[in-house]
Parts: C-alpha cells; sequence; structure tokens
C-alpha cells in the first residue's frame, strides 16, 4: 500500500498544526475585534458558477478541479474564497435581501489549483480572506491595513506595507502616451519591477511594441524615491486629468487615516505595484518581511475591487459592491515564523499522569488538574516506568506527575519538571501552583 | 447566472457560523484538555489510497468523489477522517519511527460524499475526530466518553451515553445458536432495535434464516432492563466462553473507570448495540440527546477498532496498532443547540461607531475600545445617522456609540444600549466600564 501523499498537498502533524492553530487564533481574534464576522461556504460547486466569465478568469479556471458526480453534474471544487463570497453576496444580500451593507465577512477554508507544483505553489492550500463590501470609503482600506499590522506585531513578525493605487499606475501610463491597449499588458509588465529589475521590465516593454520615448518617461515615474507623503506630491505635479486626481486623492486620504486606524508600521509607496490585473481598481496593498531574503512571496496583500461582484453576479451597475479586501496565505506565515525560529511544542499535553497501581486515584487526579486548566494526559497502565518517562521527553511533555501507593497513603503527587529535571514531593494544589508558575510566559 | 447551492452543500452566514464556531471551541479546548494533540490532513488523495479493501468498504467507496486532474493521476475527495488517520500512523509512525505511542490526536474537518441527499445526510460536511492509538487498555474508552460527557455538558445538552461491547454481542449470538455465518448479517438488523422494534428485527432476522428458536432466546438477551451493572451480572449467568469472559470483563471495568475518570451522565448498557458491522472490535459507545423526539441521530459515537489501522496498512499483526476512538457531527450538535432555543446574533461586532464629522477621531476611539477587548465596527462616512442605527439594530448590534463635534469638545461620547433603549453621555472610560458590565454573562 502506498501512503505517499499526492504530490502539492500536505500533513500537518502536531508540532507544525498547533503552531499553525496559534497563527489562525491571532488572525480570527484581530478579524472580529475588528468587526468581521465568520462564514463558512462549500468546498464543492456547481463548475457553472467557478467558470462564469467574471469569476476567475481563464488562467484560473485552466487549473480548477473539474468532474461529474454520480448524478452526472458538472462539479468543480473552489480555487478561492472570493468566488463563493461573490455568490452569498448575490444570493442572500442581492436576491435575497438578508444582508446589512457594509457586510463585513472573513473566510477561512480550503482551496485548490490543479496546476504543476513549485516552490510556493501548491494544489490544496487554506486562505484567510477578509473582506468588507457595501462602502467606497478609503477608511475601508485603512482599516484592513491597520488591521493586518497588528496581526503581524502580534505575531511578532516585522513586515512592510507596500501600497500603491491602480487609477494612479493607468494615470502614469496615460501620461507617457503608452497606447491605451497596451496598458493591460504593460501593467503586467510593469507589476514584476522588484522581481525582474527596471531592465527585465524594458526587456518586455520593448517585445510589447512600447516605444524608447515612453520607456524614458516611465523610468522617471517608477523611480520617484522617499516618504509616501513625498512621492504623492511628486506624481501630483507630473500627472494630470481625473483619474490621476481621484488615484492621488485616495491616496492622500489613506495615508492621513492610516496613523488614526492606528497603523504604527513601515510603509512604502510603491508607483509600480498593480498585483495583477484582473480585479482590482484602486488601492492596492501587500506586506511582505522586512528582512525578505528567504520569503519572497507576500505574508497578505489586497486592494479594492469595486466591480467584480457587480460584474459577477451580471448587475446593471457594475459598481453596485464596492469591496475592499485582504488574503492572509496561512502557510507562509507559518514558513515565515519557522524561519525566525518559532517551534510549537510537539504535543498539547502539559502533565503526563503517570499511575503506580493506583489508576483509578490517578484518573481523578488527571481530573483535578484538567479543572485547573492544564492539558492532561493519563499513561496507560501495565508499561515500566522508564518507558513512560521516555514517552513524555521524546513528545516535548513539560511535567509528570506520578502517584504510586505510598504517594497516595501521603497525601503527595510526585512532580518532575522535565525541563529543570527537578522533582519534588507536593500535595496536589502545591503541584497545581508550581506547574502554573512554570508555564507562565516569562 | 445561477446563485443557488449544490443540493446537500451548505453556506454558513453569521448567525449560524458564530454559533458552529462556538461549539467548535468548546470541543478543541477539551479535546486538548484531554492530551489530544491537532493534525490536519489533505482532503484530497490518491484514489487507490481510499479504495484500499480495508478502508471504508463497498458502501462507503461507492459514495466516494473521483476523479483525474491534468496530470492523469487518479484522485479522490476523502469520506472520513479514518483512512487519512490510518495513512499518518503507518507513515509516520510504522516507517519513519516520528510518533510517540500512544498517539492522541484529533482532526476536524470537512468530508464528502456522494450520494442521494436525505434528512440528516449531505454531500459535503464537518467531522471532529478523537483517536488514541496504541493502548488497549478500556481506560481509553472511559477517557473518550468522559471528554464527551464534559462537552455536552458545557454545551448545556443533556445526553444519554448507550454503550456495549462487540464481544459480548458476538457470544450472544453464538449463545443463541445463530450460525457463524449468519452472525454479521444478524448483527445488522440487531442493531437496528432501538430504531425498528423487535417485530421488526425479527422480521428481518426471518428472512435471514434464523430460526424461531433462536429469536427467542435473542429475545430474552435484548429485553434484559436495569442498571449497566445489573445487565453485566445477568449477561454473566447466561453467557460461556473467552469471548464473553473478555467482553464482560471489559465491560466491567469500564463501568468501574467511568466514575473515576470523572463521567457522572446518564449510561445504558445496550446489548443489541453494534453501531455497524465493518469496524468495531469492542467498546461501542454513542451519545443521544436525553429528548430524543426531534433529533433522531447520534450526537456523538465511536467504539475500539483494534484490527482496521492494522489490516489497512497490512501489518503482519493486525492488532498491531488497537485504537478508540471518537466522532462529534458538528452539524447535529448545531441543530440540537439550535432546537434548544439557543442562538448567536448575526455578526460578531458588539460597538457601533457612528462618526459625525470625526472620523479620524472616531477610529482613534475604536482602536480604544479593541484594545479594551471589544469587537468594534466604524460606520462609513456620508450616511444618515438614522440608517445607521437602522443597520446596527438589523444586525443585532448591542452598542451604538456616537462621537460629534460637541461630545468631543466635551471629552464625551454618546452610547446607547440598544437592547435597553438606553442612552447616555459618559467619558470613554466610562463607556468602556459600561460596555463590559452589560456584556457580562449573568
Amino acid at each position: 500500500m502506498d501512503l505517499s501523499l499526492l504530490k502539492g498537498t500536505k500533513d500537518y502533524l502536531p508540532q507544525e498544526q498547533i503552531l499553525r492553530q496559534r497563527v489562525l487564533e491571532v488572525m480570527r481574534g484581530t478579524f472580529e475585534r475588528y468587526g468581521y464576522s465568520p462564514v463558512e461556504t462549500p468546498i464543492l460547486n456547481n463548475f457553472d458558477l467557478l467558470s462564469s466569465k467574471y469569476a476567475g478568469g481563464a488562467e484560473i479556471l485552466k487549473e480548477t478541479y473539474r468532474f461529474q458526480d454520480q448524478g452526472d453534474r458538472d462539479l468543480g471544487l473552489r480555487y478561492d474564497l472570493t468566488v463563493p463570497f461573490s455568490r452569498i453576496i448575490g444570493f442572500y444580500g442581492g436576491l435575497h435581501k438578508q444582508l446589512s451593507f457594509p457586510f463585513k465577512r472573513y473566510e477561512v477554508g480550503k482551496v485548490f489549483r490543479d496546476g504543476p507544483v513549485r516552490t510556493g505553489r501548491v494544489r490544496e492550500f487554506t486562505q484567510c480572506d477578509v473582506d468588507i463590501v457595501g462602502t467606497s470609503d478609503v477608511s475601508a482600506e485603512a482599516e484592513l491595513i491597520a488591521m493586518a499590522g497588528e496581526i503581524f506585531d502580534a505575531l511578532d513578525l516585522p513586515v512592510v506595507v507596500r501600497i500603491n493605487n491602480r487609477k494612479v499606475l493607468s494615470a502614469v501610463l496615460c501620461g507617457c502616451s503608452v497606447p491605451s491597449e497596451q496598458v493591460g499588458p504593460a501593467i503586467l509588465s510593469i507589476d514584476k519591477l522588484e522581481k525582474i529589475g527596471w531592465e527585465g521590465v524594458c526587456k518586455e516593454l520593448r517585445e510589447k511594441q512600447i516605444e524608447q520615448a515612453a520607456l524614458d518617461r516611465l523610468n522617471d515615474f517608477f523611480h520617484i524615491t522617499g516618504a509616501p507623503e513625498a512621492i504623492v506630491s511628486a506624481l501630483a505635479e507630473r500627472l494630470e486629468g481625473d483619474l490621476a486626481e481621484e488615484g492621488l486623492g485616495e491616496l492622500t486620504r489613506l495615508l492621513e487615516l492610516l496613523p488614526a486606524a492606528g497603523f504604527q508600521g513601515r510603509l512604502k509607496l510603491v508607483p509600480s505595484l498593480a498585483r495583477g490585473l484582473e480585479i482590482y481598481t484602486g488601492t492596492v496593498f501587500e506586506c511582505f518581511l522586512v528582512d525578505q531574503k528567504r520569503i519572497a512571496s507576500s505574508l497578505a496583500a489586497g486592494g479594492r475591487f469595486d466591480e467584480i461582484i457587480g460584474r459577477f453576479l451580471e448587475s446593471e451597475d457594475p459598481c453596485a459592491y464596492p469591496a475592499v479586501g485582504i488574503s492572509f496565505g496561512l502557510d507562509v506565515v507559518y514558513e515565515a515564523l519557522r524561519q525566525r525560529g518559532v517551534e510549537a511544542p510537539g504535543t498539547v499535553t502539559q502533565v503526563y499522569v503517570v499511575p503506580i497501581n493506583t489508576q483509578k486515584e490517578s484518573l481523578k487526579i488527571a481530573g483535578q488538574l484538567r479543572s485547573a486548566g492544564f492539558n492532561v494526559e493519563v499513561a496507560p497502565p501495565g508499561k515500566r516506568i522508564k518507558k513512560l518517562f521516555r514517552y513524555a521527553n521524546q513528545a516535548g511533555i513539560p511535567f509528570v506527575l506520578t502517584l504510586g501507593e505510598d504517594e497516595l497513603k501521603e497525601g503527595k503527587v510526585s512532580l518532575k519538571n522535565m525541563r529543570a529535571e527537578t522533582q519534588q514531593s507536593l500535595s496536589l494544589a502545591q503541584a497545581i501552583e508550581a506547574i502554573r508558575k512554570a508555564l507562565q510566559p516569562s
């Protein structure tokens, strides 16, 4: 029997899963403190929904798992959480008027991609999406960025948030006389600036028939440096027209609102940032580790997508459902923590109770320890004490509490602190106190 | 665009999902206090693994979603969490010696069934499995039953735990001269006793060629009533042989250990209980609502399956991995709570901050309220106050905090308790105190 996993999928054993759950707890707790409520949508979907022309686009559709069920229904596994979110908005909000707007929700769930597996690309992974729909105000962006900052602070991961505005980027391209039919393809190349450098971008743009004069002018725009406010001023001096004014106005307000929203982190305005072509209409942002050497992907990213839901729902007004969201990659955040040396124990168990001919009494003591709030395991009978201590040691259990007949008579227990390698004879109350003290974060 | 769901799948909007998450928190917290650590396994699996002859059996295989990926690999969606658990034990425990035994884990995850949809049977649902592998001692069963009792106590759901032992049931059938080749089919009928009554069982058994004399003797066995201990004694008087002795010994020890393990709930020994044919080798148990009128399914169920993992792994000794586990149905527990009138709010938000020309100051106050531990949402600008209060009311947000320019000057906020319909002008510190008091569970 072949017990290996399908390539591109992963098992999480306790040591990994305990840390992943801690990350999720921080995320969920923060999402909720910002007033986002949880929803859950199915993994199985009608294929029609996933293949709607306004859903993920051709690239993503190619990688959608598709199959028939026993009733010959055409099904697919969701490849993101945005399509189910759009469906919920349309069905419960648009059709049945059950939702109040702005509607703020988060969803944590598995998504699937039937594509080639390489570093950072797998077939099954967990997304954590937070979105608000029903407001065009840029305070929503400020809130999401502040929330991300709070989460990475809580996880002790120093990040820099890169921001831009798609309206400004489009205005830059128009201002540099990039022909309108070339704006889309050019954005895809420009978006790679940090990855492939300006020379790489130019090479691609030349292949896309962008003229040298335009490249020279773009070069000026994308190499403006300085504080975000200074870059906005520099762009305002050089750009004209409604689109530029609107986009720069949004950036200005965002920069004003961020400190009030509680964001105190590192911020970088990157005029070349687009985050792909398809979705975003205004603000875009992404969070990277400050020390980007090892983890090249963003830990979280998002932006404003005012038209996707409206288009997806074939609404008359494509902007009927203005929305902005952020998506956290659970696995990349986990990787970032691991590489900073953060480790979870191999077990949740904090106290290992070892009965020596005292099974019933030991079970009772285990119950009392659990009532005191500890995670407790009781050793099965019939094994040698030495072996049980070895088990506790291997599993990484911090305390072993032994209860023999002598201890029982004296009303005592024997408590071993496995890290400190100290052993004491204590009353149960004293043992509880000692464990509590030792487990407190210093 | 058709926005409806695939039949047999479900959306959970905030009001449902908030309650589901509370249930999961109680479960996870209790699992961990009993020393079970979390793992996560993939939903996508090689079909070979799912169709192994010792996996779920033909019935379940028929309902397994199966498809090819772009690389023509034969894949399937997991239909339970036991096969992935067995794979983990085999791969990390058996092959790579990475696990210490007894290994205690829980997994919460989605499973899929491509079958007909009817009451209580859906295509995608969440299972919560807790298992321990590597011990034959019946204290493991006692622990799991006590743990289930603690969970249902915490959820305020009064349950009765029905127990039996498969060795005893087999001994009963042998004792009643049911031919050995008929024991399996007979057990499947007898298992339905509570559902279809003794007459129904007899009808099925007659169709299976069980003689009337055997039926009369079985009738006596399955109608022994009384406390569990009394039933064990009555069975012990009537049964002979090693199997009976072993099974009754296990039951006796289980009954002795349960109070020590902290179980104080209702217990019923049901000599006809089998819980299906395939898996279980010893103790079986299931938890039902005491008031069983509305919810006919068990809220949790499990038992000892000493041979499944060994067989699945084609181990020489089929009992190399003795195991016992319990599975909680998240959706049925949720249903039980709903029917007892338990309701979650429609949003996680506790305070709705409404700025009146004070957006930045209101964002700051929202941050301070979040630091105080509350879930806070800030109203977007440009909407009428009346509309915002209506939103808060519809969403079920308990507090609205308004901040106008006058309040700002006076260093006050205006706090409205939406349930009590009272409004007060308070300092922020007073408001925090008032909210905290009102939100405390009484």
